[in-house]
C-alpha cells in the first residue's frame, strides 16, 4: 500500500518548508510509516480538489483521504495504535493543545516577521500574488515594510524562544527523554522559518539546533542543518 | 498528621498571593491532602531557617520539611502515589515543564509590569524596601515608571494569554477534562496578579475566569473571584 503526502514546494521543488507539512512527516516517521511526497504549490488548487478543500498536508493512505495536519495526526494515531503514540496519555494529548497554541499564535508569528519576504521571494512566481495579499492582509503591513524592521523581529523571536530553551535545558525533548507530537510541532515551526530564511535563524550551537537534529537522528532521518 | 504550608500574606494577613503557594495548595487539594497555613512575610526569614533556605513555599508533612513549589509537587507525587497523579504519563509531565516555563518566563513577567505597584502597595511595611530592591534590579525600572505604563502593559498581557484562551476554547482544562499541575501552575499566576491588583486583570466574563471557578469548584474550594 502506498502512501502519499502532498507537500508545500518552493520555486525549487526540493525545498519542502511548510510547518505543518513537516509535522504530519515526522508524525509518519514516529508512526514508522513509510511515504512519497508530492510537491504542491499555492496555486495548484485543482491537484488538491479531490480532497474537498484547499490547503496541504493532504495524506492519501490507501482507500483514506485526509487533509488538516492536525486531523492528520489524530488519524495516525487512531488507525495505527500498536506503533508509538503521538502523545501520551490523555494530559498529555491535551497539553500538546497548549503547545500547539502557543506555537501557532506566538512562535509562527514571530518567524513570520523574519521570514515572510523570503518566503515570498522563494516560492514558484505564480504563487507570489496570492502570498503577498494574504499575508499582507493578516499582518496588516506590507512585505517591504516587514523586511525593513528584520532586525527587531529576529530580536523579538530570540525572546520568545526563551521558553522553549528553558524546557530544553531540563529534557532532551518537549516530552521528555523520546520526542512525540508536541516536538513536532514545535520542529515544524523551525524548520520552516530556518529552511526558507535568508539569514540564520539559530546559530548552529543553539540548543534548539541540536535538538532539531536529535530529532530528525531519532528517526533515522538526515541532518537537514548541521554545521 | 497535621501539614503545614507557609504562604505568603500582605500587610493584611488573609491575602495570600504568591503563584508558587497557590500552585502548592491545589496539589495538596489534588492529591486530597488537608493542610494549615501559617501567613508569612519576605522579611521572615528566620522563622523558615529551618528550611535551609529564604523562600516558600515551605511544607512541613510529618517529618518531612521540603522548600520549592516544584520539588514540593514532585514529593506528593512520590510519597502520595495512590491519589490522583498531578501530571498523568511521562510526556504529560515533560510538556508540564514547558507550561511552567512559558508561565515563569512570559506570564509571570506580563502580569509583573501591570501589577509591581500594587504588590508593593498591599505587602508588609518591613518588606517593601526589599520588595523594591529586587524587583527594579529584575526588570531595570523604578516602581513609578512600570506604573506609568500599566495602560500598555494591560494589552500586552490581553495578547500574552492568546494561546491560553485558545487552549481553554477546545478543552475544559489545560490538561483536558480534569486540572492537574499545568493548570496548578497558570492558575497561580492569573491568581496571583487577579488577587492582588487594583484593577480588574480579568473580565469576569472571560473564559479564563471561568475556568479558575471551576478549577476551583473541581477542588471542593470557595469561589475566589466570582462576579
Amino acid at each position: 500500500m502506498s502512501r502519499i503526502l502532498y507537500d508545500l514546494a518552493g520555486e525549487d521543488e526540493s525545498l519542502r518548508f511548510s510547518p505543518y507539512c513537516w509535522r504530519t512527516k515526522l508524525a509518519l516517521a514516529h508512526k514508522n510509516l513509510t511515504y512519497d511526497t508530492l510537491p504542491w504549490h499555492f496555486s495548484d488548487k485543482d491537484k488538491i480538489a479531490f480532497s474537498g478543500q484547499g490547503k496541504v498536508p493532504v495524506l492519501i493512505d490507501g482507500s483514506t483521504i485526509i487533509a488538516d495536519s492536525q486531523l492528520i495526526a489524530d488519524y495516525l494515531e487512531e488507525a495505527y495504535p500498536h506503533e508509538p503514540s503521538l502523545y501520551g496519555d490523555a494530559p498529555g494529548r491535551a497539553l500538546t493543545f497548549f503547545v500547539k497554541s502557543w506555537t501557532e499564535r506566538v512562535l509562527h508569528r514571530a518567524i513570520s516577521l523574519v521570514v515572510l519576504p523570503d518566503i515570498h521571494a522563494k516560492i514558484a512566481p505564480q504563487d507570489r500574488a496570492y502570498f503577498r495579499a494574504t499575508r499582507e492582509a493578516a499582518f496588516k503591513r506590507t512585505l517591504e515594510d516587514i523586511a525593513a524592521d528584520r532586525q527587531e523581529a529576529q530580536t523579538a523571536l530570540d525572546a520568545t524562544l526563551k521558553p522553549l530553551h528553558a524546557t530544553l535545558d531540563q529534557q532532551p525533548f518537549i516530552a521528555g527523554d523520546t520526542p512525540n507530537y508536541a516536538d513536532h510541532i514545535v520542529f515544524g515551526a523551525l524548520a520552516w522559518g530556518r529552511l526558507i530564511s535568508s539569514t540564520p535563524l539559530l546559530s548552529t550551537d543553539d540548543p534548539l539546533a541540536r535538538w532539531m537534529e536529535a530529532v530528525l537522528e531519532t528517526y533515522g532521518l538526515p541532518a537537514m542543518f548541521a554545521a
